[in-house]
């Protein structure tokens, strides 16, 4: 439509990037497009090599996000007849923390001949879990030399993020990591690849690499006593500047403009995190509402005017979500993933057959099944944690636990159970944070899992006690990367100032409201109280035994291998 | 051959009735047969008739009975060549608590036209668990009036037991109960057909009818308290003589040998309960050895000479399994039924598959997928609760618990992990008669479970530290009753005076020995400590959580039919 103006927004995710070009003015979707990853996840042996990748490890290739530039983008201008004039901005999301090693030019070491076969040169995606000991080491440090900066991230770094994941190149590969001159978030690296301009967004810095706005990084005396040779990693391989989002990071290049089709020149918002950019199109941009990214896990995240230290959770970060606000980050490690180890190892065949006969899904089968029961009708009670505790707990060493099955018990009872305590799970951490004087007043659930499993929306209802919104948006980490290129435009281009407006205008919620029933509410009430003491006493010290389980699995197999 | 003798067992199941006839000299399996049960259990509707029953009900068909003496005998003779000239003797033995109400000649209620079809009148299997009401108020009478006799139970009389079965009828059938001349033990009423006597033998008396050789029944005034009703029910209903194991009964009558084809006149062995006449025929006739009979549940028992009160044991008897003794008796609800619960509820697709594909069972697939793992190497801790806890707990309402999951976890070994709970179950039992003074040096292992599951035997054997043997008979308790039919002929008819010779030449164990391996007895100490935390925690008042679960769920469930 004449005058009509759009922006571009990119969700680069584990599998796939995903493109939207969404109208300026209301945010509606005018066309999408998916790139598939050639290489994918990289986690048994590196492309085209035989060098096997031992467990744990998950790399990718950045040829396929430029891939992603080269195909997604262009397909968005055909499949909706834009003309790239009135494409006014570019905003983009990435996995987090995923970093990669690269030249001081941007070149992957990993495109170099002469390290493409050493598996530290390639991207180490966000779920890349082998730096575990490097992470337990830097908090053992952190912990002894009294660094502060741990309260901000509920007492622990975790194995996924900045500086373990270097640390693990700096151990394993030190010749290779001399020759990375930059050590970068995949987020600020494609953005560099658009704009020619190297920028550190804020939301990584902070959530991921122990950055905050008014301490900055940790001193290097810090990284000298991980290892000398960390001393000066900041000034040699990455950038004490930080940027918060919704700035303009710079203009699309000439190469990039003829990689995507855009114009030449057009704005590039910083980049941006694939879960925290889902808040402002989740129409959040103001304190007490929590939006809940509901996937494989569940991120939750909340914005407040105050800094509060808050036990537990996973982290908090001044401009880290919207500038001006500290944004809160907890999570849950094992939702999604939950049901799907159930379906995958607990569910007999019968239920298997029943769901083909009447061509529905196997989760839609047991979904309508334990749909049939009523709250404490199951007579169980789980413990979430077959993944670990992120957040209140703080713990990987935790397990699960599901308890009351009799030889009545049938598979959508244990369902329902598992997606029982995912919800309890939540309430503890809505809990924690309005105890500690972050208001939680609403949720909003985007993700995968809110749009497959309508039972689980009310039980979560039911649980919490609180309204649950859904976004209109189909793929809102995309939408909110789109609305923060708008923002990059900036008005005068026919996008927004800020990203409270680019929300205000751009974000939506759907009219589905899931509303608690009071009934259910009052029933889970009570089997809310058991799960808090089995969550301490299992939890809080008063019977270690799932931690003593683990480290006498790890000696029995130890002791089986030599 | 000539010169040697014979004799007869018969074991009355819940499904079918199985004979064997046997070399009295060595007890060499000569002959087999089995009769089903035309009637089966009968669980929904009375036989011809469309009267529907409530669930926990479980009736049978005394006709049942009389066919398989009918069919299985004279199928021995026929396909052994026997002559019934040289079958010296008779022994019964039959599921208990299993009763049913006749005239005093022996009729069965359930034959009378006028009674048929009237519930009440037919025999009440061990398993109906209907009268459990009955039991909950006798158990309350019996404690506030302070009776002693239920130290001799752990403290409580089960609902499967005589008292409230014959309760239940006068509660719900009082004009039944008044019709009702006799309520016998199915054993006792079996060994009356056959000869003509009625004689109450003493392990049914003692195990399930509160009886003591010592103290005889409980008084008249117990029943009154219970019911006015029931005050005479010993004069008017039962006897007050009850007769030890390896007395003979009477003899064949005329009649009952044109049923069976054998020789009137013939002994006729005092019934028994098929687990306890398993004991001598697992070679066990003194202190020190424990015979578990290993099934759906596990029925543990143990001699010895002395009088203990050990608390949450189910019974001990004075000549209740062999004269001269007093019998232990413990038992775990949920073992057999424990597995088949997890292969028919929890055991994905793709195991089925590989099994069939195989050709083989789908416990021997998870069996020697479990086997490839080391003690404490699943990770895994379960509690063996799914049907309660029998022993040492003795409550009903507790449930089944898992701990230790990741989403890692395999269904062999969770599959595992049961298996190790049910063995640190009867850890826990053996531990609580050596604390209370009945030894506990070695185990003799019977019925279903030891033949197929050797993993499920070597794991017992580490846990417990003991080694267990196994009866070389196919048919443990059918041997032991034709034992007993050789005793009850007596050495000058070519057989024996006590069942300790009988049980010296005539049972066997296998060569085949489980012996603990030290390395695994080791790591399952550990486990089992960690087994004992949870088993106080949960059972004995740490947290009463599965109680109030299951509270939780009557409640709904009744405000659902509501």
């Amino acid at each position: 439509m004449p005058g009509r103006k759009y922006a571009v927004g990119v969700d680069f995710g584990t599998e796939s990037g995903r493109a939207v070009l969404v109208d300026v003015s209301d945010g509606t979707e005018i066309a999408t497009a998916v790139y598939p990853y050639a290489n994918g996840v990289i986690d048994e042996k590196l492309p085209g090599m035989d060098f096997r990748l031992e467990p744990d490890w998950a790399l990718q290739d950045p040829r396929d996000y430029i891939q992603t530039l080269k195909h997604a983008i262009p397909a968005l201008l055909k499949e909706s007849g834009i003309n790239s004039e009135n494409v006014i901005g570019i905003g983009i999301d990435f996995t987090a923390c995923t970093i990669l090693p690269t030249l001081k030019d941007g070149t992957p070491l990993c495109f170099l001949p002469a390290y493409h076969n050493r598996p530290h040169a390639w991207v180490k995606l966000w779920k890349h879990h082998a730096a575990q000991p490097e992470a337990n080491a830097l908090n053992q440090i952190a912990r002894e030399k009294g660094y502060s900066f741990l309260d901000r991230y509920g007492g622990k770094i975790s194995s996924e993020w900045f500086f373990p994941k270097a640390w693990q190149i700096l151990n394993e590969d030190p010749e290779l990591y001399a020759a990375a001159e930059r050590l970068i978030e995949a987020a600020d690296w494609i953005v560099w690849q658009l704009t020619g301009v190297e920028k550190h967004n804020s939301c990584a810095a902070g959530y991921k690499a122990i950055w905050s706005k008014r301490q900055g990084f940790p001193p290097d005396e810090f990284f000298k006593a991980l290892d000398p040779r960390m001393e000066h990693i900041l000034d040699l391989k990455m950038s004490r500047e930080v940027v918060p989002p919704g700035q303009c990071a710079g203009f699309l290049t000439p190469q990039a403009a003829s990689w995507t089709g855009l114009k030449p020149g057009t704005p590039v918002a910083v980049g941006n995190v694939d879960a925290h950019v889902s808040v402002p199109a989740s129409t959040v941009v103001e304190p007490g509402k929590m939006v809940m990214i509901m996937g494989t896990s569940i991120c939750h995240m909340v914005l407040s005017q105050e800094e509060k230290a808050i036990p537990g959770i996973c982290g908090y970060v001044e401009d880290g979500i919207i500038p001006g606000f500290i944004g809160y980050e907890a999570g849950q490690s094992c939702v999604g993933d939950h049901f799907a180890w159930f379906v995958d190892h607990c569910v007999p065949e019968a239920y298997h057959q029943e769901a083909r006969n009447r061509g529905i899904d196997i989760h839609a089968l047991l979904e309508e099944k334990a749909a049939c029961l009523k709250p404490g009708e199951n007579g169980l009670l789980a413990l979430d944690w077959w993944n670990g505790n992120r957040s209140v707990l703080v713990d990987v060493d935790l397990t699960g636990l599901i308890l009351g099955m009799t030889l009545l018990t049938r598979p959508e009872e244990m369902y329902r159970a598992l997606i029982e305590a995912t919800a309890y799970g939540t309430r503890i951490i809505i809990e924690t944070f309005v105890h500690h004087g972050v208001a939680v007043h609403e949720l909003v659930a985007t993700g995968g899992l809110p749009d497959r499993n309508h039972l689980l929306m009310q039980i979560y209802s039911d649980v919490t006690g609180k309204e649950i919104r859904i976004p209109a948006a189909k793929q809102t980490p995309a939408l909110g990367s789109a609305m923060f290129g708008a923002v990059a435009a900036g008005k005068v281009a026919g996008g927004y100032d800020s990203i409270y407006e680019a929300s205000q205008r751009m974000a939506h919620l759907r009219d589905e409201v899931y509303r608690p029933i009071p009934e259910n509410t009052a029933l889970y009430d009570r089997l809310y109280r058991e799960y808090l003491t089995l969550h301490d006493y299992f939890g809080r010290g008063g019977n270690e035994v799932m931690k003593r389980l683990k480290a006498l699995k790890a000696e029995v197999l130890t002791s089986k291998l030599t």
